[in-house]
């Protein structure tokens, strides 16, 4: 069988760290395992680099930038296949390139569309531990160097798994699993033993960072079983599978997640005629502005409030952009409000279960928190609150399904 | 015409200096040249890389060693490429393997053995400013990457300027060109205006840093002129070139060069019988050890002492070595010396002006300076003193021969 492993920057951020990874990825040899092993690069190298970057170029050209944040991932993939040598197993360290990781030519945010893992066969074949790039492949047309953007490592490992055949994709990371609610707020969340794709993917959409989106798309659409475990203990993590396999207990509620790094967006007035939700959203998706949650509310008097919530770095360039615009679309005035959080309930139980929202909203009003903004999907309820709320907010909707406890039963 | 610059470490050791580097390539192209930049990697990046191989593991297995200290060069050539653009010209950096440098698959010290510049020729074409990772390379039999050894990315640069039938290599280094001695010995060395590869390659081998002896030997074997100069000023440095244009203004001597880095290894009363020689310097052939000066006197009594000199960091190896090959050759006893420099004096006017080893040696006499060893060839003759001797000789055999003076003539 081919175990897939993903360690993060802090599992490798000195080589004391990388040496532990190496005792972790000699043990699954030990047990007859074939291994693939993908890295992020050091600590903060990569922020480093981009400083460095920043120092010589206002805005440095994506090509070259993916060519310089790639050395990060060179340097801990090389030395964790030293560390392997010197506990006596062989390794081979391959560049996302030479993993057969093909992307297409976005640079700082490339898809993968395809993997030819043939040197990555090979070297499994000759029982050496395969040690690979994370986050970096190249592309198919101008066969430059390529990055996924942030957290792309899980992304490569999850393509390598599903490439592979692998039997899991295990993601090392700081914390041992996907949890109810961030212990940090909630002293009594309870990490999850299963989870589904989907479930996961609206719980990383929501804020919980355990993951990144892309990873579990990816996971999700491949059928690949990732287990988020931790890097500083050997305890079980929590499995993300299929929802056939994840959901045998079937729980309800999965859990709580929140996000504070989002602003509103309130176009105020649009003029209530077709078109014009369309001419706001292409300007913002053309300016690669991310949109979330869009509500609009029912017309009154012929206009309406559109609003939306967009990613904080992004906010003010969208204001710029819509109050330019606001002659043409004829609507009032922007008012971008950064001081907001997102808080979502997400359970794939949520779909037979009617009432889900009304618990949800109540519980929020008996603590005394305003919604400002609502929008759900089959297995999800998300709604903007007060920043300063957030917490409350958590607390009390983690209460009011009973999601706390030591270990899910 | 195509221009070949090299940058070492000490030119892009910081961001503030990459960018005056990307000042300095901005003036050649917009003089109409197209320019290939090849870098090293950052002032001491490469030191740091090893450090921290070595913090992981006893011998770095060469392979990762490589494929490790290869992000140096990949940090500095798109920082650099980036402060291109920010200076309005466009830039594509490469790595060893984008550039088509193919090389065996000596690890951490490759030889190249074909180029093959496809994507350098097509960036050029598209106007860009190409800047290519030095001392690094690809290796045809198994696509790992690969590296030239220390000071590689001359020889990167010298060849990449001989494959594209580039006008000329310039090695900017942080001296301003080659000197009649060491001018931190020698207060009245004089720069040199014009040197042949054949001179350079002597001056290379016997010490004189500036240039890498391998970038030399290429540089003669495909016709390459290089301009050594500094990247701190913009004054003309030292060209060395064929010999038929560079001794146009034909000096007997060009130069002074002097190596305290290596030791004298003497093998004492070796019997005189034919394969012993063989013997020994195929012992340390297989053992790596590179042998400079080989010395063997007319026997006297049926044996023959035989002194070589030797790296000092191979010295203990050397000879333990060959005390354990003492029995089978015969011979009484190995001694290592540590303590001992080489002298040398270059020229390519020696092989037509006879006198001027005997005016070498009475001037270290006249000096008070015993020589321990002799070794000449057509275009050089070498001494070995006492380390303690060194000044003393470099300094009386410049001055006998009046190599000094403010520009040569």
């Amino acid at each position: 069988m081919i175990v897939v492993q993903k360690y993060g920057g802090s599992s490798v951020a000195d080589t004391d760290r990388i040496k532990r990874v190496a005792e972790r990825v000699v043990q699954v040899r030990r047990d007859g395992h074939d291994v693939v092993v993908v890295v992020s690069a050091m600590g903060k190298t990569t922020d480093q680099l981009i400083r460095q970057a920043e120092e010589v170029s206002g805005i440095p050209p994506a090509r070259e930038l993916d060519m310089l944040l790639t050395a990060g991932e060179r340097i801990s993939m090389s030395l964790l296949a030293m560390a392997m040598h010197e506990l006596g197993y062989t390794a081979r360290s391959l560049t996302g390139s030479q993993a057969g990781i093909i992307t297409d030519t976005t640079h700082g945010k490339a898809r993968i569309i395809d993997i030819t893992p043939g040197r990555i066969n090979s070297a499994l074949a000759e029982g050496h531990v395969v040690i690979v790039a994370g986050f970096q492949g190249v592309s198919r047309d101008s066969k430059d160097v390529t990055t996924l953007g942030r957290g792309g490592s899980d992304t490569t490992a999850v393509a390598l798994a599903g490439a592979l055949g692998a039997s899991v994709c295990e993601i090392y990371t700081d914390v041992d699993g996907v949890y109810t609610a961030d212990p940090r707020i909630v002293s009594t969340a309870r990490k999850l033993q299963r989870v589904s794709h989907e479930e996961m993917l609206e719980l990383a959409a929501c804020g919980a960072k355990v993951l990144q989106v892309r990873s579990v798309e990816y996971a999700r659409n491949h059928h690949v079983a990732v287990h988020v475990r931790s890097s500083f203990s050997y305890g079980e993590g929590t499995w993300v599978q299929d929802e056939s396999e994840a959901n045998m207990e079937q729980a309800v509620i999965s859990g709580v997640a929140h996000d504070t790094g989002e602003g509103k967006l309130v176009i105020r007035r649009v003029p209530d005629k077709p078109g014009v939700a369309a001419r706001i959203f292409t300007a913002l998706a053309e300016a690669n502005i991310n949109i979330d949650m869009i509500v609009q509310n029912v017309s009154e008097d012929g206009t309406t409030d559109i609003s939306c919530t967009v990613p904080l770095a992004d906010g003010p360039r969208a204001d710029l952009l819509l109050t330019a615009l606001l002659p043409e679309i004829g609507a009032e005035g922007i008012l971008f409000d950064s001081d907001v959080a997102k808080v979502s309930l997400v359970g794939a139980g949520m779909k037979t279960h009617p009432g889900v929202a009304a618990a949800m909203f109540s519980a929020l009003s008996d603590a005394g928190v305003n919604i400002e903004m609502i929008s759900t999907s089959t297995i999800r309820i998300s709604v903007v609150v007060r920043a300063a709320e957030v917490s409350t907010a958590v607390q009390a909707v983690h209460d009011r399904f009973n999601l706390g406890g030591e270990v899910e039963t």
